[in-house]
């Protein structure tokens, strides 16, 4: 019997418990889910970030380590982590990231806001359509090429930015250092999709802002960390940055006094614009299992010296 | 020389002069674009619902009235006009009706104004996937065809609803009066793209409009006239509709008392949410024109026993 130690919290443990043996039925895996077990005996830990457990030593037999979230920049310094690790890239979570980025895209595109804010008079001014407006995806990983299709399909022009050169796309893709730069200059809506890592630490800083358009828009549903938040708040400021749509930060909660709550030209989200669901996830888990059991590669298997 | 009339008023003929002449001269056409003839010598006229040309009698040569709007009903009832109309249907025009109703039924899907009037605290309720949204377009043209190409790329669960019975759609279509009543009463978000015609008038009228599950959202890009303004005020007063986004009013502009104006529930966008653009336009006069001088069937000419 394959033990498979839930590790996620017991927060999460209602949700996840029957999907968790469903999917495992389903695959024809003979697997023992539990939430307590002498750490020898573990093949398999499912976790989450939160989870209490950080010392991953005594787990000699251990095969898989299935992060729940597509982030593992909490736990891929953790030097007792030897075991393979591996994100969640789940249908669900790629499905509602596109959603988010779609619609907000959209909302800003079709400046939505002061309609929503209700707009006295009758001013007919017509937006341009999606095909004259630039669109640039900072990370092309699962998330950012599943949001270009969808904002592709819908016509507008998208562009791309990722650390190591992309070949293939079916639309321009920049990389490195100096894309970067030339990839800012030319949008209009910004996305930043990249992992946390200590090279995306304050990507967008003060002089990386400043080679964006004038009134450009920045959409965060990546990490808090991407941006270098005061330069952002002076750059709004000025009216340099047109709005910033936030859905992840440094602090979360954010705190109630941060200068984005009531900011007029930022919309704070609380973190949901992805988030795993527990029946789609558990899929994902289940044909990991079945790969380490089987000595397959493993899906999305995190280089730590990438960092994701 | 063909002769082709510009009556669609002074407002617009510095808009579509330049594109005009470039479509035609791109179609090899020998055309004598002006905006005053005498009515015999007229070939064709390019049409706008506004104009003050009311008296179609005299143009006796006259083979093709192009009409640069979607929407003829201000027309089709003129029975001196007996010369084949054709109404609009302009690429430019069915992307931004795309832009506007994926934008706003995703608007609506993310519960996205709470966050734009800037919501205090932490509340994180991830909204259910697009795959879990039932979306009904009523009317199954050009324009609603291509909302619910775009609305089912991004997995919402999409129906249809048109006044004939259309096969061969890859997604469920509902049709006639007892159609309407099950495609109604199915439905989170409801989209109204119908012509107006006597049997669109007051569609959505009360009894209609009880049928919505409790909480659903109205969309109404299409015809002002296809919603009982005071039924769907009454039912936005009792919580029955969750919200209403129109973009069409049966006086325009909207009057700055009108009930809709400050409702809570109401959203007004100010007839923007899909307009002619004349570059895309002028394409497809230059192409009727082309088709009309050649005896070959016309695009989107105008059944007038239906109205549209």
């Amino acid at each position: 019997m394959t033990v498979v130690l839930f590790a996620a919290g017991a927060a999460l443990w209602p949700e996840y418990e029957a999907p968790l043996r469903a999917a495992f039925a389903k695959a024809g895996l003979a697997a023992d889910l539990v939430t307590e077990a002498a750490p020898e005996t573990v093949d398999c830990i499912v976790y989450a970030p939160s989870s209490p457990l950080q010392d991953f030593a005594p787990f000699t037999t251990c095969r898989l380590v299935q992060n729940l979230w597509a982030g593992v920049e909490r736990i891929v310094g953790n030097t007792t982590l030897t075991q393979p690790l591996c994100r969640m890239v789940d249908p669900g979570l790629t499905e509602g990231m596109v959603e988010y980025v779609v619609g907000h895209v959209l909302r800003h595109h079709l400046g939505m806001d002061k309609f929503i804010h209700g707009a006295p008079g009758w001013d007919q001014v017509v937006p341009p359509l999606a095909r004259e407006r630039r669109v640039t995806l900072l990370g092309l990983g699962a998330l950012g090429l599943a949001c270009a299709t969808a904002l592709r399909a819908l016509n507008f022009q998208v562009e791309g930015w990722s650390r190591t050169a992309k070949t293939g796309l079916p639309f321009p893709a920049h990389h490195g250092e100096a894309g970067l730069d030339t990839a800012l200059r030319r949008t209009d809506i910004l996305v930043t999709l990249l992992p946390r890592t200590p090279e995306t630490e304050n990507l967008m800083n003060a002089r990386r802002i400043a080679l964006l358009p004038p009134g450009a828009v920045i959409i965060n549903p990546g990490r808090g960390a991407l941006i270098d938040d005061d330069a952002l708040l002076a750059a709004l400021d000025a009216g340099a940055v047109g709005h910033a749509t936030l859905d992840v930060f440094r602090q979360e909660p954010l705190p109630a006094d941060h200068p984005y709550r009531h900011h007029p030209r930022v919309t704070v989200t609380p973190h949901i614009a992805a988030d795993t669901r527990a029946s789609t996830a558990a899929q994902v888990v289940a044909e990991n299992l079945r790969r380490a059991l089987a000595g397959e590669p493993l899906l999305h298997q995190v280089d730590r010296s990438r960092g994701y």
